[in-house]
């Protein structure tokens, strides 16, 4: 047991980190009406297949909801951040944030000078 | 195409994104001289097995290196960044900031007020 501040790894949940739920995940926190499917799927770059996979993922754990309607004769998926998503996102963030502040001061001290070392 | 910056997803090369590789990676960006194995399992609070599993892949990809010595009749694993994996360690931790920061604006573009709207 260590006393030192822990440096949240475990907390990158896979859920979020996984990089294409990360940009879903950052499409649909910045759009409280939702996104279509198809929108979704041009800012994410992902394919139809991709982008049905890792929504199931993100539904099933109530990070989004995902709501069939109509728009005139044409289908339209929508897909909205839900609040139970958004807490646990904001929390991901924060310690990717540590994370990543972590990492930057090592390879900042770490770095050696460009003159060579003996020894 | 689009002509709007990217938010470079791509970037998070999976072999640094997994949590605890980043965590490796730090411990070792922060540790010119190497870490011993015995430190890094500490440090990254891993078991030998996955350890060793993750060094393994590092290793595949030059990213870093590892040694075997002797301290007198006790054997000494070290472990140490090369500087092909710092390189690319540092590229990534510049992609993680810029997927960080959108995913941190697009929280904070799109928090609703605390109360609630009609429609």
């Amino acid at each position: 047991m260590t006393s030192k501040k822990e440096i949240p790894y475990a907390d990158l949940k896979r859920i979020f980190h996984e990089p294409n739920r990360l940009a879903i995940m950052t499409a649909l926190a910045g759009a409280p009406k939702g996104c279509s499917f198809t929108d979704l799927r041009g800012t994410c770059a992902l394919t139809d297949g991709n982008l049905s996979r890792h929504l199931k993922v993100l539904e099933e754990a109530k990070a989004v909801r995902i709501e069939k309607t109509f728009v005139g004769v044409k289908p339209r998926t929508t897909v909205t951040l839900t609040d139970d998503g958004r807490q646990p996102f904001m929390a991901y963030l924060k310690s990717l944030k540590e994370v990543l502040q972590a990492a930057v001061r090592a390879v900042q001290s770490g770095h050696k000078p460009a003159t060579s070392q003996s020894g």
